[in-house]
């Protein structure tokens, strides 16, 4: 048996003591399937009293996670405190600096800094995990970078973020509407008290854009990704998606067009039979389109202190393997400076909801619109008349497949309509 | 950029003239992938004048497979002759002991040697590869032992046979029977001519079997996996499972029980709402539950020319960058002794289906026999009189969770009973 692996972990919250407390529970396991111990030597926490019902006995507590970047003993730094700048960041990259590896859940950093932070690792010969970034236990940068490393990728598109699934799910399920199942899913813990940073989408988008890194080998763009969130997204909405055989899901996709990489996160409309409509409530998935393999698709817990912790030990038993690669699997020199391709270039169908007075000569005009920038209508649902007090029915209108750029100018036209009561909602329709 | 790793391919089937054609199509992006060309330096062939509809340009032709297991200018050897002893195993043991690396898709030889030949490859220090044997492009021999490497697994199963797979769609979908089934998917090459390595179960067998030992840490265990077919699969229990919001699925399982690991393949009746439920078609997917990481899934094409090259070009790509790890994760020395439990001790609920003549007294003695074996029921159903001129009705039973053996010996009383017109149909219904 070679020597343990020394660890230090950066911040003792829900994720840095579910690691503390599977490498204590899976100590032999682990070293068996390594050839090596996985050692805690130290963490780190700001209170270092609070019990966080795991065992922290043999390991030394800091208050200062620098400590942990610095100190000789420590192989590797787990960084865990999360935040995309200041503390976090620097213990990254003191550490990697001191010639230690470093493995890190902390998708908004790398979103932001990772081609940097993967170029210094590199530089000095480290290894930089983040498989906990994205998708939680689902082991998809591994896949990426090892078992699907033989293709092309063509798409990849996935459900990156638990919150919004959740309520999309819920909200399929009861018929009730957004700010209300948000309600709810604040009081059961799966939604913060500040809620934007998941349901306007910004979350996936990290997530997204260290998938696109990974999978096309160039340097992380988030400033690249389009990004739409779910709150625009209605009771009435997943009733008609569910009229048109779809379910509404926030995804985030990756893709190679002829204008370059485009990345996107917005809820979208998809088939029901296709088998990402099928991922419900909490879970993540993640499909992979690749020219040899096809279609795969990959599943799981997205979140949590179990799920996350698995990701990080995955990372950790590859550095105690001594299996090292470039971050984004390509040398952080020889990343492809291949363009992103803007939104407006992006061509898909659509589904436009617009709540109109139940006045004759409406839908004449709303297609007078469409018609006169090339958009061909593929379907149309209206039900009844209006029955409120306002006078307003909602009309639902399916395109085929046009340049989003068309659809823009269409719906600029569309909603200066005198008809219209409300805001239209455009949802993007993916053919999965 | 370092050193080609130099490859040899013994077979030009299906399987390896997809893998020259990917190594080729994806030559410049593998090199920047792995830091160092992977080159076909030769491959072999019965037929060397062939036409596979892939470009073999420097590439020499030998007519003898064992003469790239011991060539000098080979770094390792992709086994795709197939068969699970003679040349195939020949080749493989001739390679490691000339200390060449092995990549190989066969899972027949693997399952009955893979113990023994894992060991050669760790005494010599050489990488076995074995990621193209089981579900084709799904990397889930990597994500068992990377990337969910953290876990101990508490659940195994999959759909690992697409054969299979696809036969019992059709039979749903359109409500035919198996033999009239198998006959078209015969036709449409989907299916072998002699198909029992398919239909009976073996192939899934073989599969599970490597699985298990990757999961578990021990040696590969055919001979301990229970094994049944599909073929006793009739159209009615397809749609008896639909009215029990059921679909029938071959899957190959493995759990860790009180008596050891239990390994099964066989058809299941599994709920409609569990995703392996929807993965239809030629489509494989594999669940791992583990302590940690919860559910996890992981889906796509289990064989075919671009799949099995995929995988089979990610174990190339591991051994271009040094990554070697004993075939089944932990050293050949280390792994687990534990038994293995036998199918009458397994524990679960059951369907059962009995073909009998329409006359009074008949359910009285079914239940009875059940009721002297403990086994409580949970459902019966039964529509109807007898229509067909046999006077018989098919009546379904679904019980609690019970003994398979006491399972079993009523069974074997109900089999007796001279009412019954058919040999009673059993499936195990799975708790997913």
């Amino acid at each position: 048996m070679s020597q343990p692996i020394r660890i230090g972990i950066a911040g003792l919250g829900t994720v840095g003591a579910g690691t503390v407390k599977l490498l204590r529970e899976h100590a032999e396991l682990l070293a068996l399937r390594c050839g090596r111990p996985l050692q805690v030597v130290a963490a780190s926490a700001r209170d270092r009293k609070k019990d966080r019902g795991v065992d922290l006995a043999g390991i030394r507590l800091e208050s200062d996670p620098l400590a942990l970047a610095t100190a000789p003993d420590i192989d590797v730094v787990v960084e865990v405190i999360g935040g995309s700048d200041g503390v976090a960041r620097q213990v990254i990259e003191t550490a990697i600096a001191g010639g230690k590896h470093v493995v890190t859940a902390n998708k908004a950093l790398l979103a932001l800094h990772g081609s940097t932070i993967a170029a210094q690792a590199e530089a000095k010969g480290v290894i930089l995990g983040f498989e906990a970034a994205v998708a939680g236990g689902i082991p998809i940068i591994k896949a990426l970078r090892e078992g699907l490393v033989g293709n092309r990728v063509k798409r990849l598109y996935g459900i990156l973020n638990g919150t919004c699934n959740y309520i999309l799910t819920t909200m399929r399920e009861s018929g009730r509407d957004f700010a209300d199942v948000l309600a709810d899913a604040q009081k059961l813990g799966y939604a913060e008290a500040d809620p934007s940073f998941d349901v306007d989408g910004i979350d996936a988008a990290h997530k997204l854009a260290l998938l696109t890194a990974v999978a096309y080998g160039r340097p992380v763009d988030f400033a690249g990704v389009y990004v739409e969130g779910i709150r625009k997204v209605g009771a009435l909405d997943i009733r008609f998606a569910e009229e048109l055989d779809c379910r509404i899901k926030l995804l985030g996709l990756a893709r190679e067009t002829e204008h370059g990489i485009e990345q996107r996160v917005h809820p979208c409309l998809v088939p029901k039979t296709a088998p990402i409509a099928s991922v419900d409530g909490v879970f993540n998935a993640v499909a992979v389109e690749g020219d040899f393999v096809g279609q795969t698709m990959f599943e799981g817990r997205g979140a949590g202190a179990g799920p996350t912790a698995s990701a990080v030990v995955a990372d950790l038993v590859a550095v105690a393997r001594g299996h090292g690669l470039p971050a984004f699997v390509v040398p952080a020199a020889r990343l492809a400076s291949s363009p992103g391709s803007p939104i407006e270039r992006h061509r898909g169908a659509y589904y436009l909801r617009l709540m109109v007075l139940d006045r004759p000569g409406v839908i004449a005009d709303v297609t007078a619109a469409l018609r006169d920038e090339q958009v061909s209508l593929e379907s149309m649902l209206q039900h009844g008349r209006a029955r409120g007090p306002d006078d307003t029915v909602p009309v639902v209108l399916t395109t085929h497949v046009t340049e989003e750029a068309a659809m823009r100018r269409a719906l600029q036209r569309i909603a200066g309509l005198a008809m219209l009561r409300e805001k239209p909602i455009l949802i993007r329709i993916e053919d999965l």
